[in-house]
């Protein structure tokens, strides 16, 4: 039975969940899968840090409060975030990194990425930052230490996107993408739908914990950009950056536009896109769309996200899943675990 | 570079249009999948049979007429079929079975893949019969000698939906799932929608080539069993033979109960599912549900298939494509071989 040895970076809903889940699943993993995880360390900006290379109990790390410097509470914890020593001396296998998105430059995780990947420690993430802006040096550092990169869950949470459109779509010679990427301001256009004006369809999604105090990114559309660039890159052999890339968002929908819509048998959805030209130009945009109601996408309401691939062998494929979600997106990680330890697998027989 | 030798066994729509592929892709492969193929020998009960272990020209293929026993104009080809022959003597490593569904025995499809299997000559089919009638049987014997046995295509064309279930979604725990599966069926509700009666719907679907002239199988479910049987049994681990699976068509759906439906914010449609119960007991049905307009299958209308599964990590994942289709089905012929190719490489390496 393989046992991998994992450090978690960062200690939110994503990694305490799969905390959670590697107290309740390994048994049925080994069974399963044919692995079990250890988690052996973990540090977190707010919670401190923890260490036990023979295996910190996940029950225990699932207990500890959300309250600044809890982990000190564990033994051999510190109420200090210890990132490096996490990542570089703990003898994880695999670093699974799920701390806070930065937009502008994707640190510190991307550095907390290199560490690992130096080492040839294996990095899952669900982080866009990195993916988005430095996915392309992450991976050549990757192959040179034949460590793996896997980032599943940096679009779509636990939903497979990325490794649908690599593995099971392979040769359908996907030309381009089109999705809802954001439950946020998906939830906020099906509330309008539903008759509420913007400000208070806002107010509700923030109610109700899916929109943040500050909804800048998910309402203008800045996290649906990161994705898309995400998207292209990976599948599109794009080599895009956030600024390549046009972006409105919508705030400037209006209950007026939504009935409009309705009455023409269309709704307005915040659409992520890139096509591929004959040339191999790839060019993406996200913005407001009209759909009409019979688009695979126009149906998609409330948080729930979305993407259709555009095939030249199988026409559309539309893929329709939880956009986030704690369990939905520690899910994410483990599916890269499953491709890493398959890879291996594979390698070995 | 690896080349397939590959063997077609019926030259109906899917065959030809995968030999079309051959004809225009195989330099785009040879690129960007690592493989080539090369087709040695066709078998057809109309068309007759052709061998060429050097390479038959695929182009030459494509160009025979739809005429009985029109093989016998190419170069050694004659108006007979040969499959014993095309399978067993012209060095196959794949055959691409497309013959019939016989819904009954999944004869003689079922004995032309145990002929290659027992050679150790993979076997990529999509044809229904032998997977949902003979898949444990013939899977032992593929891993007994170290033969592939795939068939994505037996559901939804070249829709990911087995390898999906089995690879990108590996670990979500899969409990059960809903799906609609037969193109007919669904053309004819959406029609009914639209307003004709059952009649009209039927002769319309007629009229466009999505309905036989006998449409039993497609209007009373029993495609539809088949499909669920092969889910049930690849994905829950069921054992399910078409007998273990209640099956309603749509035949007794009036105008009026899609009227009465469509004012209640609902639609009908023609549901395959599956579940399994904690003690692993797996029930699966084929009947018209009523589908609130909220649930992602009732938006797909027309001959789009799509299925949702229900997993314990994830949600609900729903997948839309293609469910049937020259090329797309072809193109899960495609996809099998490019699984079997990269189960080869990654063993190689």
């Amino acid at each position: 039975m393989t046992e991998y040895k994992i450090a978690l970076l960062g200690f939110g809903g994503v990694n305490r969940a799969l905390a959670q889940l590697v107290a309740e699943k390994n048994d049925v993993w080994a069974q399963e899968l044919g692995f079990t995880l250890k988690i052996v360390g973990v540090s977190d900006i707010f919670l401190g840090s923890v260490i036990g290379k023979e295996g910190i109990d996940p029950k225990a790390l699932v207990a500890v409060p959300a309250t600044k410097g809890a982990f000190s509470s564990l033994d051999n914890g510190c109420a200090e975030p210890a990132n490096e020593t996490v990542i570089r001396f703990t003898g994880a296998d695999i670093v699974a990194e799920a701390t806070f998105t930065n937009p502008v430059d994707g640190e510190p995780a991307n550095t907390f990425c290199r560490w690992a990947l130096e080492k040839g420690v294996s990095v899952v993430t669900t982080n866009k930052g990195p993916v988005a802006l430095h996915s392309a040096a992450l991976k050549k550092l990757a192959a040179s230490t034949g460590a793996a990169f896997e980032f599943e869950g940096a679009v779509m949470s636990g939903t497979p996107v990325i490794r649908m459109a690599q593995e099971t779509l392979a040769g359908s010679e996907i030309t381009g993408f089109k999705g809802i990427l954001n439950g946020t301001s998906n939830f906020i256009l099906s509330s309008m739908q539903a008759g509420l004006d913007f400000g208070s369809a806002l107010a509700k999604a923030q109610d109700l914990g899916y929109a943040e105090a500050d909804p800048t990114a998910d309402v203008e559309g800045h996290d649906v950009r990161l994705k898309v660039v995400i998207l292209a890159n990976e599948l599109l052999g794009a080599k895009l950056t956030p600024n390549d890339v046009c972006c409105e968002g919508i705030s400037k929908i209006t209950a007026t536009d939504v009935e409009n819509a309705a009455r023409q048998d269309s709704r307005w959805k915040l659409i992520g896109s890139a096509q591929r030209s004959a040339s191999g130009t790839v060019t993406a945009s996200v913005s407001p769309q009209l759909l009409q109601n019979s688009d695979a996408l126009a149906g998609v309401s409330g948080a729930t996200n979305a993407v259709t691939f555009e095939t030249n062998l199988l026409g559309p494929i539309t893929v329709v899943g939880a956009g986030a979600g704690r369990i939905e997106t520690a899910y994410a990680l483990l599916s890269d675990i499953i491709s890493i330890h398959k890879n291996k697998t594979k390698r070995a027989i």
